[in-house]
């Protein structure tokens, strides 16, 4: 998957964030060349429908893309007939090998993804371009992708775009900035349904024994003993007197480690369908005060 | 209304530009103190329930306010016990007066805004606090503000936030940029479910003789004659060859004439509850190429 959502993101800001929270979540690149200058991010090329349009043919408009660039071209093929755009970009994949390069992919952005997805297939095996990916795009998300993947639809790769980066079903982060010490005091809230514990917290991670596999999170005060044999700090201070304490990892070590992390979580909480949230038990003396509420 | 939204917009760019929007629409300024900074934006002074749990008692924090602020402090009151919180607000504002300034209002964020703004307003009037109004917050929109105001509860004022700088009923807009002339050429998309109107366009707007509301607006290609007596158009040129034409209205400027022109619309198009879309007209020689799809 690749990020192709800068379009309908809320502003720069968060169409800058969104490609690097989604690189850092399993995503192979973004289409936003700014964000991907910044942070390190592959750039996956795309062409939009308005390059097509402004040349006199598709076919002229797959060419002159493969002429700038030879080695990383993917052409769109749904802005006039589909199979036509499929037929010129078989004549432009044919005119790159003759020039010792491969045309990487063709993209599908609209109509019926499994059934274009296998006439292209078809089309390209035929024409013996077995290398070419297809790529499909448009109104993607979870699960229509989860759909495509089941019913081994033969696509290579996926742009996610607005799905991703507005998130529909879950608009905003339902969190708040609670202060819980000050001055060194214990502090909270006791607002109806908006009671905090208050102090300072650790979260304790709990493995399973059997499997290695987190079985649960544990919450305890911060300077509470470990709760369990086998737990794990997962808050750590990284900040001290304003100033960032030691080396922040670089963008492939915080992805690399959200792929473990996520590889430990149990099977039952990665699902999309249902998934079940992580158990978080809550230590004696901070459900003594909450009781308190 | 005043934005309370920066907490939860889709970053900083998103914050800033709802901060700027919401005013055009009529809000009434802004708690995004960089945005009101930016754009000169009114900014509308609120504390947090933070600031309150940072001392000994919500009279002192109170009273630190006040201090501050003496002649734009607007008391949260919600962060203990709301009754407790209101008395203490009491205290201050009679404080206030004896120094010659006077409590501009008190903030309620969570509970039965109806039932506590009434008490509120009771426990002030007792006191001898007319003068002081009540601002709701927390999770409010439209549609909540409008039960509040039919009910006549007694705020005079509301801080919108994650429902409206997220927009979760319409979390994205669903435009897109499509090409329709290269070189002064027309040009244009077909692909089913997608065709768009070759060429450049003109967008009349037309008026109702008897009420002088808009009736309806009139899709053209850009260069036809008016289709209608009366109609005025709606795009102008205000960028050429890279450069701006013209000088740019001031925020004010837009912001009045956002209320104008929304005044202007038909009383059927205004509501919240079913609203109807303006009719758009399309022109014979448009709707001629668009059969032809």
């Amino acid at each position: 998957m690749a990020d192709f959502a800068a379009r309908r993101t809320h502003g720069t800001d968060a169409g800058n964030k969104f490609a690097r929270a989604s690189y850092i979540g399993g995503f192979v690149g973004t289409s936003n060349v700014g964000a991907g200058a910044r942070y390190g991010i592959p750039i996956i090329g795309t062409m939009a429908h308005s390059f097509i349009t402004s040349f006199d043919s598709e076919l002229a408009a797959f060419r002159a893309y493969a002429d700038a660039f030879p080695d990383s071209t993917t052409l769109l093929v749904d802005t006039y007939d589909t199979v036509e755009g499929i037929e010129a970009a078989i004549v432009v994949a044919h005119e790159l090998e003759s020039r010792g390069s491969r045309l990487v992919g063709i993209r599908l952005d609209s109509g019926d993804m499994d059934s274009l997805s296998r006439i292209v297939r078809h089309m390209l095996d035929a024409a013996s371009l077995g290398y070419v990916q297809i790529v499909a795009s448009g109104g993607m998300d979870e699960f229509s992708i989860e759909a495509l993947v089941k019913r081994g639809a033969p696509i290579g790769a996926y742009g996610v775009g607005t799905l991703a980066g507005v998130s529909a079903d879950a608009p905003w982060s339902d969190t708040a900035y609670k202060q819980v010490t000050y001055d060194g005091r214990p502090v909270a809230k006791f607002s109806p349904g908006k009671a905090t514990y208050p102090g300072p917290k650790q979260v304790w991670r709990c493995f399973d024994e059997g499997d290695g596999r987190v079985a649960h999170d544990h919450l305890t005060s911060a300077d509470a003993d470990s709760p369990e044999p086998n737990a794990t700090t997962l808050l750590h201070e990284v900040m001290c007197d304003g100033e960032v304490i030691g080396d922040l990892p670089s963008l492939d070590q915080v992805r690399n480690r959200a792929r473990l992390e996520l590889g430990r979580l149990p099977e039952s909480v990665q699902g999309l369908a249902g998934p079940t949230s992580l158990q978080v038990r809550v230590s004696g003396e901070l459900g003594d005060l909450a009781r308190q509420d």
